[in-house]
């Protein structure tokens, strides 16, 4: 194999997250009837790797969307030390591509067990961690064999973006236009794959961003990690600044995601400081910071900010795919990784 | 300057415990019996760098200790985004040596209005944090100079286990014994002053740990970064297996901290899976852990896996000042950082 099955599933996603909405919607609009009724209180969520991320989105989601409070869940506090907090109006959610981690399933059996309104979000009906939720969502997005997770994780994003808007009562239609500015962005692999080449030999590099895509820095330097063995590391622009900055000099590289919205905006004065020290950097983002920037990569504009993670994922996928090819890797074969991970 | 304030506030540590035992305990107990009495169902802590590695580990705390679901902020939420969660029932705690960060008073005062009980931990009485919540308390470090906090991490682990601990009613004589551990600690320098001299040409690091000592291994690498300008990457030992793990291949170095207990026994297996990539592992940790590991430092061992983390941190201080001398810096001048950081 030569990195087909991780770069036929990234090529899928438009189908995906089509699928979702046409036939997804109905489901997570009963889930999200039922929980709602029930008014949660507290949002927690559970997940590892790629599906952390989408809950790290979830949890931004949650705060602004729902004004819920929400945090993630620390599963050794279940699995190592036993806690088991009172979860009474807790509603508790698990990520999981596979459903079958049981430093999953443990900390949502625990959650139930204390009262908590548990919901499972897999790609694996049936699963143990679905089986074990009092609810559960099917991302549907198919069976997917490549090690690094790529349309797993758009189909969790999409799938709590559409249930936190159902729970918050609001209006989802501006998802809709997602598939086909999704085939958009990905019609744009060769000025990706140039890009690639640049990090040919690169040791290390730093992705930024601020808001809802600081799920997608997290998630750009997990594919880099796992496919182009990059040892690359995710701020959010305000951490970056409270010390890890002073490791950045010149030719430093750094990936800062610029979508447009606030989020995008609070990352511009970042930039500016990483100039100053002069590091490499490299702007995914809208045309204008692009421009700003003398280098990077023009993302296709998103409806609003918070359904802009799930278009800048895109390009960021193909980096990681490109530059494992690059680097003589197969994307396809991170070494000594299995695509499910069993963790306690 | 050559670090001299740096190692000043290392040593000084074990009187700041002695002084917070000391001193601070009627105040905590009376700002926790405050608390209790209003019955908090959910925690949320705020903070930036080293004080969030602080509230990391109170969280921790406070699901197995205090038996309540908890979560760590993103002030974006609130700075960026404008969200205005719904706070009532809620603990915010917002953990800052200057307490005058825009970043966190904002989002304390949002929890506030939205009727969260506040409560700000910091180095300086008086400050906007501070004087912005309903509860303060100062963490009793005294002046720190240092650009690279020490002594107010562990002041704040300190405040935060013994506040968690009176909150729930349970008795915290165990805590009595750190000063003279710390003391025991910090003058086995010289063993950490030869290791350091190993790292002198490496390019990045990894640290890994579980449970309560996540924390020690995220406040590590930010102490590596921001005074050795290594780049230093911290994993959860789960999270490591799902993904990054990849990277790590022949001579990759990686610091394991392995106390005594349940979170350091986790990390046992995983350093057998990083031995088998043949990765070059360093063990802190307790005796057994470092004589399977062949190389490592011995830690002191706290009277409890929970207070394990006001030790382990100490060497690893230690080791990031040794480590910048080594490589020419000054641990007292990372470059382009300030004392204070104002994000928003």
């Amino acid at each position: 194999m030569n990195g087909e099955l991780m770069s036929a599933e990234i090529r899928e996603q438009p189908a995906v997250l089509a699928r979702i909405l046409c036939e997804g919607g109905s489901t997570i609009g009963s889930v999200a009837r039922a929980i709602a009724a029930r008014h949660p209180r507290f949002v927690l969520f559970a997940a590892r790797g790629t599906s952390d991320h989408a809950a790290l989105y979830a949890k931004y989601l949650v705060e602004t969307r729902l004004g819920l409070p929400a945090g993630l869940v620390s599963p050794s506090t279940t699995t190592v030390y036993g806690a088991r907090p009172d979860m009474r109006d807790v509603l508790f959610i698990a990520v999981s591509q596979s459903g079958s981690s049981p430093d999953l399933i443990e900390p949502l059996q625990a959650a139930r067990a204390g009262g908590a309104i548990t919901l499972a979000i897999t790609n694996t009906a049936g699963s143990p961690l679905a089986s074990a939720a009092e609810y559960s969502l099917d991302v549907l997005a198919g069976l997917e064999q490549a090690v690094a997770a790529t349309k797993t994780y758009t189909a969790e994003l999409l799938t709590l973006y559409l249930l936190v808007m159902r729970l918050a009562g609001q209006d989802d239609e501006s998802a809709h236009t997602l598939p086909e500015r999704a085939e958009r962005q990905l019609a744009r692999e060769d000025e990706v794959a140039r890009l690639a080449a640049r990090y040919r030999f690169a040791d290390q590099l730093v992705v930024t961003a601020r808001g809802y895509n600081y799920a997608t820095a997290r998630e750009t330097a997990l594919k880099l990690m796992e496919t182009a063995y990059l040892v690359a590391h995710a701020f959010s622009a305000a951490d970056l600044l409270h010390g890890p900055v002073a490791m950045i000099d010149r030719g430093f590289p750094v990936l800062a995601i610029v979508p447009s919205g606030g989020g995008g905006q609070a990352v511009v004065p970042v930039i500016a400081e990483l100039r100053e020290r002069a590091a490499d950097v490299c702007v995914i983002g809208n045309a204008e910071a692009v421009r700003a920037g003398g280098r990077g990569l023009e993302l296709v504009e998103a409806e609003s900010e918070e359904l802009s993670p799930l278009l800048a994922i895109l390009p960021l996928q193909q980096l990681a795919w490109h530059l494992a090819r690059e680097r003589g890797q197969d994307p396809d074969a991170p070494r000594g990784l299995r695509k499910v991970t069993l963790t306690r």
